[in-house]
């Protein structure tokens, strides 16, 4: 009898995801570093950038505009700037080739911008800016999407989801990490709820002729919202300058019509924005990193959570037990592997 | 017969604003940058950072814990980083000191951070980005304050009102600039509420048990909510972190028991990062300057709003005709001026 749920191990996942990825052809190279981030979306149980996300991936590369062989090119454009030309292909090998380049830069000036131009961009930005905590150092992370967000008293989509991603480093904890889209909701939330036929909460989205609705598929058609109101609207500009304008890439509606209705992932860029604490100060490092936890147990002492305390608690039954997914979804990625060519098999189910 | 509000050129503001600082013993120096971040807020209508601040200056001067003569002292800290130690004294002579290493070396490095330290600062960040912008730079300003608001699931005051500001250059037009606190509301309305009798809006504030309330008296002696919920709660965190331990300041929560109940304005640290679109771009400045303009094209082309765009038109109308107060916000102000020395009358009043 088949159980509704299908438990996986990390390595078992990380080998469906490489096997999809490599079956749609993407380059070795490219595929370790998509699944690596796609497993630890899963890992940290944030569902909509794990598995699932194989499914986009795989048709954004059937759509022929993923450069699925890129060689992301190094530009070291300033003493505190690099940009890495992602060359049409995905961002995660993009990131890891510019990365190193970027915190030597933070290590030496104080802050660095690393600016990833062209790439496809799907992961979560936590992934992106945790681990440079983790070395140390403060992180902010912006990227524009595709057009689907109205402004603050308009009416039609302009902004993408637009998301803000910032880490700070803890000596003896996970990094203080957040994460957010600046749209009320994610896309990904909305398409979830299409799918499982629900309402979504009032105050999320506009149909297409700009009126409140709480249908998802209006939604789809319509417009999303920014969170907080017309601050929340004026955070997704600033998204869209830092990480389109400022370094010469598309603001979300040029890169919804350079998708051309593909459905392919936002092909857009990224700034990343690194700055060292010990260079910033020096001797007194130690002192402020403990002002930091000051900060923190104050937050936890009034029963608040810090943001990324659920995905950490996540990531640690993950560890243990593996990771859950829906069997309806598991089928559709096996079928994603069996499909394109029959040089690998699908990987043993556990119920 | 007396009218009830009270006209003056920005010329008399200016004065007025003169006279009451320097009566209350600030030096020259800092009396006129002061003076002049005043003047410009009353100019643009931003009623809570305009003369209305004169008082809490002088209350803060009164108190004896603002240094009247502090000599700001610049510390060339890395390639990207400029620290100003403002000695106890305001910020807005101590951020005139600084700023100009910061943008030469934004202009070589592509982006830098200018740190102001144990400043008591009082005036909107816009003040501070505005100028940097019509320089051709974006800049972003975060500030910490004293600890009034709650962070999301939690019941007692942490944060400060922490706005963040951001402005991007334009052509042809003002900057693109926003200004906001992230608490859902300014400390200063809620004041302004006490002051007329009027209760609050719901979902901005707790009372003392840490309920919800819409009782302004409650509020002020409760805790403020941040906007947006659990995202503005997460941007003020990064506030706290990167305009305070980052750069060797309190946080709101020290700066408040710095403080000592004596009501004095917040004492603490300001970051502002400045980053050259002209570094970033080389020759593709134009274009994207261009690209910016087509996502504010689309904003305005909705009947959406430009953040500032309000304050400029307010800025127009008060070069041409003038700023107008309440009359016993003058009287107050005329006080202070008459108050601790003879040495300097009231300027004129105009009805």
């Amino acid at each position: 009898m088949m159980t509704e749920e299908v438990t996986l191990t990390l390595g078992e996942a990380s080998d469906l995801s490489l096997h999809i990825l490599r079956d749609a052809g993407l380059a070795g190279k490219h595929a370790e570093a998509v699944a690596a981030v796609i497993v630890a979306g899963q890992r940290d149980e944030c569902h909509s950038h794990g598995l699932y996300r194989l499914i986009g991936c795989a048709h954004s590369l059937a759509t022929g505009r993923v450069n699925k062989t890129a060689r992301p090119k190094i530009n070291d454009t300033a003493p505190s700037i690099v940009k890495v030309d992602a060359d049409y292909g995905f961002s995660p090998y993009a990131y890891n080739e510019g990365i190193a380049l970027a915190l030597a830069k933070a290590r030496s000036q104080g802050l660095a911008a690393l600016a990833i131009n062209r790439c496809y961009h799907f992961s979560a930005l936590w992934a992106e800016v945790e681990p440079l905590a983790e070395q140390g150092f403060a992180a902010l992370a912006l990227t524009p999407s595709h057009s689907w967000v109205a402004p603050a008293g308009g009416t039609r989509p302009l902004f993408g989801t637009n998301p803000i991603a910032f880490a700070w480093p803890r000596a003896d904890n996970h990094p203080f990490v957040f994460d957010f889209a600046t749209s009320a909701t994610a896309r990904g939330e909305i398409e979830l709820h299409r799918r499982a036929g629900k309402s979504l909460a009032p105050g999320l989205a506009l149909d297409p002729s700009g009126r409140p609705t709480v249908d998802p598929a209006e939604a789809l058609r319509g417009a999303m919202l920014t969170f907080g109101g017309h601050k929340g609207s004026a955070l997704s500009t600033m998204v869209e300058l830092l990480a389109g304008p400022l370094i010469d890439d598309m603001i979300s509606l040029e890169s919804k019509a350079f998708d051309n209705e593909l459905g392919a992932m936002p092909c857009h860029g990224e700034l990343i924005l690194v700055l060292d604490p010990s260079v910033f100060l020096g001797e007194a490092l130690g002192k402020n990193l403990a002002r930091a936890e000051m900060l923190f147990d104050a937050i936890i002492g009034q029963d608040a959570r810090l943001p990324s305390q659920r995905r950490y608690e996540a990531r640690l039954n993950s560890l243990r037990a593996g990771v859950t997914i829906p069997r309806p979804l598991y089928e559709e990625l096996v079928a994603l592997v069996k499909a394109p060519s029959e040089k690998a098999g699908a990987p043993d189910r556990r119920g």
